[in-house]
């Protein structure tokens, strides 16, 4: 598989790069992004993944969460995908909205036609690309997993349903129960289909339910945010986590919002949270 | 004068907020962004005005420069001014070039038609938004400045031409010497006119000889900037400083380029030489 390398800015030290490359996943051309700690220069780094929220690309949270500070210090690499295949023969949402199609592809592997084609989000994050990550770069075996808002939503059940492939995860404003949520049920509706069975598997509620092996989990939530009640819900995993002792820690942060202006202020304890985890 | 909020957000335990407003001198409503400390709940702060490069708004440096976690430790507020006049009556570059026109005021008060009507940027950040911010604000009359490429020549030159408004300066690959350099010589042309003794008041090698009042300052220039050697100078600076033993520090970066992630990795250190001499 190639990489194609197409822009480079030296970072707190170490370095930003976006590459491109031909999925086979997702059968079109995907960019993302990776940080490199200045300790990769010379020896294999743990790894980060991060998964972003609807409409954003690899691009938001590299330039707007303040991460690479504490990555440099911590020595861990983070790599950010982007949100959904891409392409102009990538079928978008017929309306044109933000919340399905291009820029939401939800991670999950799409069985619904057009759809199916492309949208194999949840593959590419959980197989193809660590394969490649792990390929082209000083990356070691480690790997932690965490995301804003849908990518909560990703890194949550992404965690939940392969604990042996990450150390911890993270959410900031998770979708923690899509199934019972406007964004989730259009989603879920349009990639999975009618039959509610089938999204069981993407709903970090039902999926805590039944797990065994834990993966230590840290989830911050701004009280301000306009789609807590309606979108969110942490409540409802934080319920379920309680009765059965998962190690989820959610914090309800007062006065906070969606933004990112939120993310930067607790990026720092997050990395902390992953580097005790990523050893 | 009336200032409306159209935008809030915590960060940091303290406010990033957006306002709206006439400008008097740049004869247009203009946007302006404002971080306070969460200091600022119970006390006057001093402020660092933010001056932004070619194409930006109030917006760039406040979500990608990773300032706000130290302004809020050491108590510092910050205002982002946008870098023009805005509005469909503010005539822009007749061929829509980035490098003049909207997005590229230069923070100097133009004296040529159709652009004298409008562009007075100088004006609007050494009086206008000062006597606004000190009035609406909990801000104290202790003022630093800094900026970034074409905001780096602003910082620098109203610095050098006010010293005592301001208790430091500091720039990231400033335009050192604009009347020198492609940017500076289209811009001063269109807004100053043909005669060049109206730009030596523009240009920071031609002020930094004339000063008597020192402004301490510190500037950080990448060494992989490609804007550098045609457009940024920043030896010419360097030498003229030296002479007359003019308190500048410029420190070269190996590897850095003249992106934000240059900025970010450095902010750090420019906040805590304004912190200095802010007191």
């Amino acid at each position: 598989m190639t990489l194609d390398n197409i822009s480079s800015n030296k970072s707190f030290s170490g370095w930003h790069k976006q590459y491109r490359h031909h999925s086979l996943s997702l059968n079109c051309d995907m960019r993302f992004a990776i940080f490199l700690p200045p300790q990769a220069m010379n020896e294999k780094v743990p790894v980060l993944y991060w998964l972003s929220g609807l409409t954003c690309t690899d691009e938001n949270f590299m330039q707007k969460a303040g991460a690479q500070r504490l990555a440099a210090k911590l020595g861990i690499a983070i790599v950010a995908p982007d949100t959904s295949p891409r392409g102009n023969d990538v079928p978008d949402c017929p309306e044109g909205a933000y919340d399905f199609g291009l820029g939401a592809g939800f991670y999950v592997n799409a069985t619904e036609a057009p759809f199916d084609t492309h949208y194999q989000m949840y593959d590419y994050i959980v197989n193809e690309l660590p394969s490649l990550i792990e390929a082209h770069f000083p990356i070691n075996n480690k790997r932690s997993i965490a995301g804003h808002s849908m990518g909560g939503h990703g890194a949550l059940t992404i965690a939940l349903r392969n604990p042996d492939r990450y150390q911890s995860v993270s959410a900031f404003s998770p979708i923690c129960n899509p199934i019972n949520s406007p964004w989730g049920i259009k989603a879920f509706s349009g990639y999975l289909g009618k039959d509610k069975q089938n999204w069981l598997n993407y709903d970090s509620c039902e999926l805590i339910k039944k797990s065994h092996h834990f993966v230590p989990a840290l989830v911050d939530q701004g009280e301000d945010d306009n789609f807590l009640k309606e979108q969110l819900k942490p409540e409802n995993l934080q319920a379920i986590a309680k009765n059965i002792n998962y190690p989820l820690k959610l914090r309800m942060q007062p006065g906070y919002d969606h933004s990112y202006y939120f993310i930067a202020s607790f990026i720092e304890d997050h990395l902390d949270f992953h580097a005790k985890h990523l050893g």
